[in-house]
């Protein structure tokens, strides 16, 4: 069974008939309560199992600790929630080493200071093997503010907050060995140590005119597809379009010198942007007309939002490719295995 | 490093200036935050891990997911509150079974039908090897009856709400494959599948006249040693008092003369009442002019509660052996080794 088959099959099994819950978690990136007739309380919990998510050879654990408080708080940023209070449950082998449970631990409080949390329970425990962590992160908002991936409408624009693909070129140049290179620093940060968009996730919000809202934790083309499938819609994004580093050409090109020739360096830069996960960067949708306000919200945080393309009647993602005599016109992003879950 | 020191790091670094926060989760069962004027939520979050607190082969499935929900739970239940939400997240290993999974799946849901709450979300991720749980559970209650460890009075009487030791009995019949006696069906299930005690919580609570209270998960040694540390007090219990079931001594004399002859039988089952974990029974404290409102529990929910000491000035856990002859009057708990954390 995969991992998706397993979650719809908890998700069906969950009861669903409870005034108290607003939205259920597995279907968005928080579940949402009600806290009182105009606030909401937003609950979402990630863990993170060495080897799997990370690799404490080469992964500082300062920075795995804030890391696992800024994908938990990424969940909360993509709904337009401030995070409040972090629950951390952390399993550890035996004879794991006492200095680097500790700096995990101040990772971990640094990150919950970082976004304004407080760090109030959790547990420690034994683990025959690895290490293993698991958060739980509780924010709250305006209840009619909430940013929900079913929100979408067909002619919204999609926007991301920033470039695509850093933290899966930070993780392969990381796994590969390249990993001192200041050329690609942004990207080792993306994937060791990455920022929630607590802040613009707040002032979109604020607009009034985004529709609908995620974070980026598993590339866009698996992200994409979830408000797709949560609106009732398709999605058209465009290659050209496509916000990166410069640097990430660079990248590519190593990796594809260093080892493999079988992806040319444009398709794997496009694997990455499309494909790659954890850039916790904000992916959302507003209609044209929302244009004026989401100027706003730039000259006010000084962050960029890059529109990629656009939601449709129909349904999945489709990729218009910048070469067109490749690909044709469009391509569904399934059929070019940029999928999260085909893996 | 022990998990206590670590602990006690993670918790010595928390931010405790929070004004949101009423009381730290790692000092109580639950970390309790105010959700209006009259109302707190409690927060509690455990990690169950293959080999170390469960064993697959011996577990039932659906027993252990409802298992995995009654732990979480007896933490709210352990401060007088209502279980309200649950977050599940669970890590499989390559070539799970799928049967199982969808099994655990079940207990989970069931457990949070049982104590009337929902599973609002999680997630699931990929394991090198083992499974692992992470729970939270949200409760909620009224604020001025929330129940803490610190509350406990000298001259308190210490009470249990049920016989003890049956659950570490009942793991070590298990363990050692004692695993289809009728005699010792309550033990097996005690382990397998205990029940958090939430009317009885909630019960206790809304006397007004408990002074303190948790619940029995590590152990009456450890688990009172926290009320004692936390009320800044000592205790003194009385073997002779300790509830527990008779077929305990039957357990004790099976495994006393099926394989090891170390442990006299009674000092098996002292072992199992003072150090045994995992009962999930309420253990609180209250002033003898208490007697009559306890009694009115009683007699409301039918259940027993059980005096087995009284809280003192001084610190410690103290026992007054039945066996006065061997002992003399009073041992510190800690030397007899029923010290969870010294195991």
């Amino acid at each position: 069974m995969k991992e998706r088959e397993l979650i719809e099959a908890i998700s069906n099994k969950a009861v669903h008939a409870d005034n108290r819950l607003l939205v259920y978690g597995i279907g968005d990136d928080c579940a949402v309560t009600r806290k009182d007739d105009n606030t909401v309380l937003l609950y979402t919990m990630d863990t993170l199992i060495e080897s799997v998510h990370f690799e404490p050879a080469w992964h500082p654990a300062v920075m795995l600790g804030r890391k696992s408080v800024s994908v938990n708080v990424s969940d909360i940023a993509a709904m337009g929630g401030t995070p409040q209070f972090v629950l951390f449950s952390l399993a550890l082998p035996p004879g794991f080493d006492d200095d680097w449970a500790l700096q995990l631990c101040d990772g971990v409080t640094e990150g919950c200071t970082h976004y304004g949390c407080t760090l109030i329970g959790g547990d420690t425990v034994a683990s025959p093997a690895g290490i293993t962590m698991s958060l739980t992160v509780v924010g709250e908002m305006a209840a009619e503010l909430v940013l929900y991936r079913h929100g979408a409408r067909a002619g919204d624009i999609i926007y991301v907050s920033g470039p695509l693909g850093r933290a899966a070129a930070g993780l392969e140049l990381l796994k590969r060995g390249f990993r001192d290179r200041d050329l690609f620093a942004g990207f080792y940060r993306a994937h060791l140590d990455p920022r929630a968009r607590v802040d613009l996730g707040q002032k979109l919000a604020a607009t009034g005119v985004v529709n609908s809202m995620m974070d980026l934790s598993d590339g866009l083309a698996t992200d994409l597809a979830h408000i797709c499938k949560e609106s009732c819609l398709g999605a058209v994004i465009y290659q050209k379009q496509l916000p990166f580093d410069p640097a990430l050409r660079e990248a590519a090109a190593l990796l594809d010198h260093g080892c493999t020739a079988k992806n040319p360096v444009d398709q794997e830069m496009l694997r990455w942007m499309i494909g790659g996960g954890e850039d916790y960067e904000l992916l959302f949708t507003a209609p044209p007309r929302a244009t004026k306000k989401l100027q706003e919200v730039m000259a006010i945080s000084g962050e960029l939002l890059y529109p990629v393309g656009k939601m449709i009647i129909g349904s999945g993602v489709m990729l218009v490719p910048t070469d067109l005599q490749k690909y044709g016109k469009e391509v569904p992003v399934e059929f070019l295995g940029f999928d999260h879950f085909s893996h």
